[in-house]
């Protein structure tokens, strides 16, 4: 057994690039497909590009938020080729490939492409443990949506065939729904203690900081049981005032 | 500098794929691209694909044979997904691009892709040095020929891009040009010593075994003057019995 990689097109146009994707995908092993939103599907295009890849498309899930393509994922890397300086963390899909390899066997994970000619929007970024740049001309970076998830379901076969090095991890990480959970009740509580949002950011960047930090169950616990302190102290002293 | 890569295609059947070709090399800094025998080309449906890189299909070079293609090119690697159990050597595209960058900087190398419902011609593998397989789904195996060629592509630009440990070779190989008046050479001279052919596939046989070897220039030229020394001495010995 190894972890479950999800490939997640979010707003696709082309329903041909579906189909090159599907095959990508096949070729590499890969097979769960979720499609958020897409303009055209199913659609003729699609099944003449997957070439033999059909089951593909006929098992791919369709959703209409983010969130719900990714909820059971522990694990979620967003594939962008624009600069965003101000994210915390760039890597290639040969170490990203390293790390899903890494996992513990039940967490599942997410890699996340966005339209072809927008790529991924910032509340996309929002839900993403990490950000992958295909090392590429710098004169000419963009590449055609299908030809991004080959060369990444590429490197995660190869990564699954060789013997590696990497770093076993022993506590499964959180999955995404579960730190949703959390984030809503982080928000809950900043309300609650009327905590001021200087910039209007401040939600964005504690996500950044704990996605960053990728917690695992226990950790993800943890912050749950301070947060519901936190409100059962506030309880208790509006009780006391009253 | 680095060494020169050509992406030769071989009989490519669809012109779309040819401007997915060019679009894929220029996202990784290569752009000479060779066609033997396409069948339409140029194409509005290979510029259409190209998406910006035209340039790669207006320099590109059509020619009818692939000796005419690589006889500037010392290195020549063959990609087929089929099993070629009696070929020598089999390896990856990272490998590939490894040896690759290892070549001294005036060798020439090329990627050979064949067409796409039949791949590389037995007499294709007869230029080759080596011959790449991408590591691929076992049930699934066969992919898009511009995706093969991004996978290759990619793993150059990889190399090129970081600190590598590969053996860097000191002489320069061959040319595949000057390789290949040395197998006339070597034909004639069997012809003249009336060296008998068993199973017919003499040439071949001595082809992988040469261009497994990879000569380097000196070489090369030994092997020649091997050769002019057997035609001299047997000139001699024909003019002594005269």
């Amino acid at each position: 057994m190894t972890t479950l990689v999800r490939i997640v097109l979010i707003d696709p146009s082309h329903p041909g690039n579906i189909g090159s994707v599907a095959r990508a995908m096949k070729n590499m092993a890969l097979s769960d497909l979720v499609l958020v939103r897409p303009r055209l599907f199913p659609h003729a295009e699609a099944n003449a590009l997957a070439a033999g890849a059909d089951d593909i498309l006929a098992q791919a899930r369709i959703v209409g938020t983010l969130a719900e393509a990714i909820g059971d994922c522990a694990f979620i890397a967003g594939t962008t080729s624009r600069p965003r300086s101000y994210y915390w963390e760039f890597t290639t899909p040969r170490d990203i490939a390293e790390r899903i390899v890494g996992l513990p066997e039940e967490n599942r994970a997410a890699l996340l492409f966005g339209s072809e000619r927008y790529g991924l929007a910032t509340e996309d970024l929002n839900h993403c443990n990490v950000l992958v740049r295909i090392p590429a001309n710098p004169q000419y970076c963009s590449l055609n949506l299908a030809m991004s998830v080959q060369l990444a379901a590429y490197e995660i076969f190869m990564a699954r065939a060789q013997p590696h090095s990497h770093t076993q991890l022993e506590m499964p990480l959180a999955p995404s729904g579960d730190v949703e959970h959390f984030y809503a009740h982080l928000l809950e509580v900043l309300n609650e203690i009327d905590f001021e949002d200087r910039t209007g950011h401040l939600m964005e960047r504690l996500r950044r900081l704990f996605n960053r930090a990728q917690l695992d169950r226990n950790e993800l616990n943890i912050m749950r049981g301070i947060l519901s302190a936190v409100q059962g102290r506030r309880g208790q002293s509006a009780r006391r005032s009253k």
